[in-house]
This record gives C-alpha cells, sequence and structure tokens, in this order.
C-alpha cells in the first residue's frame, strides 16, 4: 500500500524527520511518500499558521489521491476535516492518533507540546476527539517548532522538565508528544521515565495501515460527503476539487 | 467606528443582503464596510470550501485592519480563529453571536441551517460555544446556499417546515438561522412562530459594536497572540500577517 | 431606549456606581434608569442574601416594566429566571454578560470575586451558561462586597494579587470581575495587566442595547412563559404578577 | 428525632397530602411536622413563582431550626441553597433525593412532572445533580398543579400515558414523579407499570433519616456558611438570619 | 428487616470493622448479616483485584438473598452491577452512597483513598455518578488497604494531610472517605476538620433502610434485568444464577 | 508477532469466527492465537455475564503472556482493565477499537448491538471512552448472541433494520457492530448501506499490532500497575497473578 504523509509546512527537514519515522514503524508492503506544500508558513505556531496552512496542503492531497490513504503530519491536525472532504482514502491526523493510542495504554495522559499560543487549539481537539476528561494537562515546553531541529538549543532538557512534571503534578501515566518535530524522541523518553511515549507520526501510519487493511475508509454520509460541484474564483479556481 | 463585515464566500448578493441587514441594525455612529474576498468558493457547504475560503478571506482583515473591528458573515465562523490572531480589533462570528444571543434569550434553541453536510461543522461549534445542552437540534432545510438567493425557489417553505418541527418535536423557544443568506427572513419568521427568530448578522454587528463601546478587544495571551515573524514561501508569501 | 438597571441590594452607593459605569458606555440614545429595591439585603453575598433579594427587586422590574429592557447588576444574576417571566422587554444580567463576552475575545478566562461563599453560585452559572471548560477559575479575593465602596480598604491590592496568579497559574487569557461593585476598576486593571477585564455591567448595557435593537426578547414558549394567574396569598399578594 | 416538612406553596391539601405520605415511610422514632408559609403562591408553576415563594418559606425554616432537619417538598427544589445555609439541620429536597435515589436502581430514568413551563428548570437541576446523562428526558404531562388535588381531573391518566412513553420511547428503566402531589399515586403506578416509581417526598424522608442517624449536616465551609451579620432593610427585615 | 453487607475482600477483620459501623448507624428493627467470599484476595487494590473478587461475592449475594437488601462494602463499588442482576432486594454501594450524599452535604468534596493504583477506578466511578464536576479531587494516601487495620501504622497521620489539602488547596467542602477501611474513623475526622467526613458503610446502610421502606428495588427493565437461562460451563457452573 | 485473541464466552464456534476475521486482516508476520476460557458462560449477554465470565479470561491471558499483545473479543470490552494490570504487552478491546476507529472515520456513528439489556453497559463505555457527543445512538436489534450463530434466524434481516434507521433516524455516518459474534458480516452490510461498518475484532487485530509496532505497552505508573503481592484464598488461590 501507498501512504501519502504530508507536512503542513514548508520545512523540508521537517519533512524528512517525519518520513524517517514513519518508515520505522511501517509495515513491510507499505511505501511512505513524504510531501510538503509548495507554498506556505515554514512552520505552524497558532491559528493562524495553520489556516494559511491548509488550501497548499490540500493540494498535496489531491495530488497524491491515487495513494491509499493519508496522514496529517501536525500536531494541530491542520485540515484534516476538508482533506476527509476530497481524498479518496482514510486521512489520519497525528493528534487524533495520538490521543486515541493513549486512551488506550493508560488512564491519564498528558501532552507536551511547543509554544503556549498552541495550547488552545490542542485543547479544543482534546474535547473534539472526547479525551479531555483523561488529558490531565496540555503543556507548553517554550520550545518554537524550528528550535526542535536545532541540535544545539535546549529543547530536549525543556521537553523532559515538563514531562516530568506531568508525571509528577498532573498524575499522567502516558506522555503525548505535541508536534511533529519531536517524533524522533519518543523512544529515548521512554525509556528515561519508564512510560509510554506516544509520537503521532507513527501511531498515525499504524492506524491508517490498520484501516486501510480492513477496507475502511472515510464515510461520504453527510459531514464529509464530497465537495458540490460549484465555481471557485480568482486564484483559488486551482483548488477547485473533484466533486461528488 | 467602522465595521468591517467580510462575508467568506464570493457570492456578491450575498455580501449585499448582509449589509443591508447590518445597516438596519447598526448604531448611527457606526459605519457599515462590506467586503468579500477577491479568490475562493461562490458559496460554503461543508469543510472544504471553508478550509479554501480562508486566506483569501484573511486578506481581506488585514487590508481593513484600520477598522474598529470585524465581523465574519458565513455561519461556520470560517477563519475565526485565525482572524484574531491578526485583527488589531475584536472580531465577532455570526454563530457565536447568534448562539450566546439565544442563550440569553430562552432556555432551549434550534438551528437551523441549509445542508445536511453542513451540520458536523455547527454541531462542533455548539460543543466550542458551550451551548450544546441548550441547543435541542441543528436541522438541516436542504436549501443549497446560492437557493436563499432565487426568490422562485421553494427555500421560504422548506425552512418554515423546520422551524415547526424544531418547536414541536424538540421543544425548541427560541430558533437560530443557520446561514448569513437567511438573514432577511428573521423578522417575518419570528411573526408567524411567535417565538424570537436570531439571525447572526445582526447579532455580531450589536455585540461587535458592544465590544468595542467598552474598549474590549482580543487577548494577546497565549492563543491569540499575533503570530511570531516567520517566513511564509511560494505563493502564501502575500500571507505574511503582520507579527507580534 | 429606556434601560432599567436595577442593583439587588440596598446599597445606594452601589447603584450610583453601576449607573455611572451604564452611562459611560451606553448609546447615545439610551437612557439608563437605576434603582433598587425598597426592602432587602445590604449586599449579596451567598444563597441566602440572594434568595431574600429576590421579590423585592421582581416588583422593581414590574414598576419599570415600560422600560425597553432590564439588567440585573448583581453577578449572581440573583432573581434572572424569574425576571424574565415577568419583564416585558429583554432581562440581562451582569454574569451571563461577562461570560459569554469572554467567550468571544479569550480562549480561557478567570473570574475573579469577593468572598469564597460565593464561588459556589458562580461555579453553577458558569456550568449553565455553558463557560465551565474555558473558564479555567473562580477565584476569591476575600473582599466582602462593601469593602469595595471604601476607599480606606486595600480591596484593589487583593484583587491584584488574584488576577496575577489568574493569568500566571491558570492560564487565564481574560478576567472577568465577578461582582458588580468592581465595575470601576475595569480600565484600570486592563491597562496595568494588558489583558482584556471585564465588568458585566458595562458588558450587559451593550448586550441588552443590542437585543433591543434587533426587536429581540425573551421567549415566551415554555420556560419563560408569562406567570399563570393564580392567588398569591398573604403579604406576598402585592406581588402577583400581570399573568399570561 | 423531628423532621420538619415544608411545603412552599400555600395550598394545605398539599401540605397535608405531603404530610400522609411522609409519615407512611418514616421510622418509628420519627416526628413530621409539617408546615407551609403564610405568604405566596397557591401553586409554583415555573421560575416566577418559584422566586416569590422562598422568603416566606425560608421563615419557616427559621421558624422550626430546633428539628434535626428539613424537607423541602417541591420538585424544583425551591430554596433549597438557601436553605441551607440558615438550617442547623441537613436539608434535602424531593427532586434530589428522587433523582439520586433513581441512580441506584435503574441505569436510566424519565421524570414525569406537571407543566411544560417546568421543564427547563428541572433540566437544570438534573444537570446539577448530575444526572443528565441518565435522565434520559423529563416529559410535561400537561396537568397543572392543582388539578392533581382535583379527584375529577383527567390527571392520572395524561400521567399514565406520559409514563408509557417513558419507557417505550425514550427506554427509561425507572420513574421519577416530579411534584410533590403526585406523591401519592407512585404505588399504584409502580404496580401498574412494573417498574421503580420514585416519590420525590418519600425518597427526601428517608435521605434525611440518614443523614441526622449519621450526624451528618451541611457544610459549613464556603458556599454554605451561615450567613453574615448584616442590615436587611425594609419589611424584609423580619428575615435577617441567625448569623454565623 | 435484614440487610446483608458483603465485604468483597476475604480478611475478617475488615468485616467486623465495616459490621460494627453498620450496626451503629442502623434503625432498630434492621438486622446487619455480614459476610465475606470465601474464595479471593485479602484486600481489593487495583482493577485486578475487583475482578478476581466479583464472582465469589456473587454467591454471597445469591446465598442470602433472602435478605431485603444488600451492600458491596468496597469503596470500588466492586461487581456492582452484577449483583444487581441477580438480587431480589435493592443493592447499594459504598462508594455511591457516599458520593450521593456529599452531594446533599456540600457543594464541593474530595474522596480521600488508599494507594494511587485505585484513583482511576474512582474517578470512572465520579463521572458514572455525576459527581464529577463536584468532586474537585481524589487523594491518594498512599495507605495500603491492610495497613487500616494495623495499629502501629501511621496511617491515620497520613489520611489526616491528605484531608488538609483537600480542604485548603482543592477548596473542597465535604470530605468522602474512600475505603471500607477507613469507616472508624469518619467521626473523628468530622471533628477534627469541622467539615462533614463521609464513610460509605454508613451511608450505604441508611439508603439501603430508605429503598427498603419506600419499597423500592432494582428496575428489571433492560440493564439489570435477570439474567437469562443458559449454560455457565466447568467450575464456573456454581454460577449459574438464577434467571429470569 | 504472535497475538492472543480471547473470547471470553465459552463458545468454541464465536472464538472460531473471531478468528476468522482476524486472520483475514492481521499482518503477514501475524500469528493470531485464539482462545477461550475453561469455564464461564456460553455468551455474554449483561452485567452478570460479563462479572463471571472475566476470572477464566485473565486465566488465559496469564497463561498466553508469552504472546506480544491481548484482544479481548466481547463487545463489553469484559475485564480489560484487570486484564491490563497482569498483561506484560498491550491489550485492546473490541468495543474501544471500534469506536476509536469510528471517531477517525465519521462525524458521528451508531451501535447496533443484540439484546437491550446490553445497551446500559455499552452507554458507560461510550462515555469512558469519550465518544459519547458522537455515538449518536446504542440500538439493540434484540438478536440473542447465539441466534447470530444460527444460519436459520433472522438476525441478519433485524440487524439491517436497525442500521437503516440509525442512518434516517439518528443521522449515524457510519455503524459499529455490537457484537462480537457480527465481525464477519460488516463488509456485506458496508457494500449494502455505502458507509463505513466497523467491526471491533478487525480493528482490535490492527490497532493491537500498530502498538506493537510501536514498542508501545500499556502505562505501569498508577492504575495499570502490576497487581502487589498478596494472598488470594480459597479457590481463586490460583488466580494470584505475577506481581509487580
Amino acid at each position: 500500500v501507498k501512504l501519502h504523509l504530508v507536512n503542513p509546512n514548508t520545512t523540508p527537514s521537517m519533512t524528512d524527520k517525519a518520513r524517517t519515522v514513519a518508515c520505522s514503524v511501517a509495515a513491510k508492503g507499505s511505501e511512505i511518500i513524504a510531501t510538503q506544500p509548495d507554498d506556505g508558513p515554514v512552520s505552524i505556531e497558532g491559528y493562524y499558521d495553520e489556516a494559511i496552512a491548509v488550501p497548499a496542503m490540500l493540494q498535496k492531497i489531491q495530488q497524491h489521491n491515487n495513494c491509499d490513504g493519508h496522514i496529517i503530519a501536525c500536531f494541530d491536525d491542520t485540515g484534516l476535516d476538508a482533506a476527509r472532504c476530497i481524498a479518496n482514502g482514510p486521512v489520519v491526523g497525528i493528534c487524533e492518533a495520538a490521543c486515541h493510542s493513549a486512551m488506550m495504554l493508560a488512564n491519564t495522559f498528558s501532552i507536551v507540546t511547543t509554544l503556549s499560543r498552541s495550547v488552545p487549539a490542542l485543547m479544543e481537539l482534546s474535547h473534539r476527539y472526547g479525551v479531555s476528561s483523561r488529558c490531565v494537562s496540555i503543556r507548553a515546553s517554550d520550545i518554537p517548532v524550528l528550535s526542535l531541529e536545532d541540535p544545539a538549543s535546549n529543547a530536549r532538557a525543556q521537553l523532559e522538565r515538563e514531562i516530568a512534571e506531568a508525571l509528577l503534578q498532573d498524575k499522567a501515566e502516558a506522555i503525548v508528544l505535541g508536534c511533529a518535530g519531536m517524533a524522533d524522541l519518543a523512544n529515548a523518553l521512554a525509556d528515561q521515565f519508564e512510560v509510554p511515549v506516544i509520537d503521532g507520526v507513527g501511531a498515525a501510519v499504524k492506524i491508517l495501515e490498520g484501516l486501510i487493511a480492513q477496507g475502511l475508509s472515510t464515510s461520504r454520509a453527510r459531514g464529509y460527503a464530497k465537495p458540490l460541484a460549484k465555481e471557485y474564483r480568482g486564484s483559488f479556481s486551482g483548488y477547485a476539487p473533484v466533486t461528488s
């Protein structure tokens, strides 16, 4: 099967990191096609970046619609609902994949993310995914996304500090890493803290493979119906989707 | 004061209708500047249209950032969070305005919207705005948005049928009209059914005027902080916002 | 339009303060008629005072039922439901006005009120108004209501301490002042803490003006139906309302 | 022990009926003292009656504060929080007693009450008492309260119709009778429908006896602290409570 | 009436303690029959013990099904739903009894239990019983269950420390003791901390007596229907219940 | 990898059916070891059967603890929490697997199960798994579990009727099959109704494979800690687990 992983920001090193993690857990028969949009912000930090990143990311979904399914590799699950409307196969976000996985591994968990400006969007996702009563905290580590790409930053230390607090103060039984850029750290942190540390990229790959193996895809009834045929004016005319 | 009302779709007749309703309730000193994006779908029906409409709509917010505040005149509250991050003044969505108003007029209410594909997004908004336990139903009338612009359609009759059901079956005490294109019908429907019928455009104008009069604007702490300075690549480079 | 603002306690200086704040935000054409009940407690601190204050406050609503709408200027929204049943125009409570406003300005907020005995009633209101998942704390400042009228008290300092904690510990993005007696402090505190500080009196005036401008009033279907004709015995016979 | 049962309306036949039911379940050593306020509405139907009934009912609590505990025998649990602040012993409302009992007898239950205007207040209580996800419906039988006192009315038949619907349509496993005036019907309806039919008067008597036997009474920490000493002006000066 | 109290673990001293507390609050006419299963763990600490303890405990329910009702005297309310399906009379768990009682005595409460491994199960019960928004904390005191039987342990001191924190930090207005083994400490702790301290054993006895006095028992509609006749194979064949 | 699938009832044909479905979706390297307890009920219908089935099922988990993970193939997720405490690898229930999958395929879904007596337990699971606001109905088809094994029964027709109602009346976008015995029908029903029809057995196999591939297992912090060393008396002494 062919899995399309799209990193919604435009930083190639983050796409590479996500691809590496994805390949490390993918089943033998799975091919990972990792892309990033041609246009948009170099990182997604807050609601504005999220909104701007979506159309060019959706183009990548359209371009790779021959794949068996798609992974959106940004922890805000940017554009996930829109992607489901146009994708032929199932679409999995890394936040939802991590959160649903955490619910099957622990009674409570915490999300440790980058900047405090990203916390409210994750709070909303935790409500939407139904995990808010067991997601006991969403902690910002004050690490800008791109610092995770910089070996000289003290990102790892800040992350460890927040994880320690989540386990001790918030009584979390597991940790969810709240940024695709942290995907490569999951195993080491799990060893260090002796609790499950869940990275959404790996979780999404396996859940997507699972849905495909079962022949399951997005429902077309109501909310995720294929878009109606209609005019898309101006420079967005290129975004008119294949309609229902 | 100058109020910027942006209709997120690209159909001028809907912008005109929203402007007319807005002007009919605006205070004497309020000037309504009604715009629509240059690019994007002619109507917003479902998650995909919503996502695509946002960037060009945000440009309108940026272009009119000298206004005292903004109204997003689509019942999905399309791009509301992103708009708050870049707007200098407060931003009010017509769904939130109508929902919060309904909470102060009735114990229960129903939303009557256009197509069933739009219901799940409104369901999520009802949770997010905290009104889900009193919003007793969200009913689709099976009217495409642009049929509301067509006097020959039987849109009014379908709307009336759903309102009648909401009052009788769902025990709604008030009705919220779930599309900006229905804004001109609120008064007539209220007279007909003898319950409050709330149109979000009018509600948003008054709430926005009220916030401005109190000197209140969006918090810059955490979630709605001004975007960080960063690169926006490719054709979206024009969307790089004024940063914090 | 004529707006009736009733302070449910019997302390004239609090009525005056509320009137002053109300006038400072009211639209040009709005006349504020501020009253207080003839009978009842000098301040409302807890469930007992709240219950006792209601009948005489409702009399004021009846006496001023020629006004276009009413504001109940106590943060417990004392008697709000009963007032809606008898008032001809819409009725807005200052707690609900402030809470719904906060939801449109910030992702999270805290309420800072007077005594700890008042917190549980506000907790219930936060659930009822649907804001409990975003109202991250309700903090008591240990200031008795009437100390707010005393310039020699250290009320301001205690209030500042709780606001600082709400922003830092509870991650509030905005502050709601939890007592009508704090209404005059909102602007200064907003300047000091650089987040929205919302006073319910001002918020209620603008929301009420808005509802009136839209021709909206309380639903008469079900819960807020005009009272049935019936006998009110003894000294409460004077409270028999105009019935449906 | 001495149990004070107060019927918050001023209709003696309802007080008598409640006393009879209370005595039929009371323990041998329990004495029931049943009272009604001197002033106020002859029945409580909706928010206005509820608010007006409270002060004179609280006077009865004060006058009988030598009793070991109190029962408020109106299904709106009228004035319950205020009563707790002034009563020396525990206070139990018949709605809360019935709801908490239902939670221990069935997975789901329905409340069948009198008029539709009373439903929203019960909806709020169901949220407040934490039973809303298992209270699958609150049905109005369109019976005015005082019709329950009239043997010629068809109240019983209307009640039966709603119970049948609750069991069949709403999948209720038990029924809660939503008015003190229905208390005498519980046993017959239980026999007829073969599910638990819970009357709040009986439930409250037993729960109150139980709390007293355990030496438990209302917490004085925070929300139910005894009222602060303060002035009660005008005709309500007679309502100044014994303070903390 | 005859009340069957079953301690689901196999430690006789805990059965004795529960019997003593039960007898101290039981009505004159009530006879307490206290049992423990013949097989199973000596204490119940976490999900595994809970699951293993149930079948032999259910046998005790069957053997004493001539009693008028049953109390399950473990704070996990171990096997409560299953017991309701086979018991002829009502069945009350000590956790539910304590939680529902707390809701009628205080606005907020905390549960103080034994080990942290037991907290998640209680968290789930607090959601199920509808008390989670008012149960402000569930605190582990790090006391193994059987240490409560050992006068030389410092269990009392650890319990006091957690209660003090619950009152101060968590703003609890009442305390629920989260283990049957703490039942004898309730009165002394209530005197010491001057808030209600609720022991589930006493609470359950009184609630059960109350249900019996009202002629109420478990609904047989749907969830608690008597088990269907079917084969129980192997060593569990002895557990085949009397069927519907 | 070796996956242990335990059918908690003692009917071999159901074990066989679950094995067949599991094998049909399992990855190439996965070996399915399907077992059933030696003792216990032939089908699980309601709380009593569920409780009785657990200990012998847990024995199977212990006996196969050399496997890489476990699947509990009963839609009540019978004994899931206890199994997590003793299993070395991760444990997945078929209800949770199906529910979490549905959340990633549709905005709303319905569960169609066997008998109405099983509905309340599923209602509780839907709350616990956080899916209750999107699980729009749990419908009983009135099919006893073992009728699903009988080709002559009209089980399929009854199931179709309930699915049709769920899609039309309840506005479900996807269907979850609420019994392991329906696992073989998922594909045919999906084709017939043109919405995703999710079978928990298949879903659980893929989720479990995914967790194992990521190196994730149950957290040992707090709730799922390995059982403490303690005595298990009588015939349950054989159930003493390997302790922490």
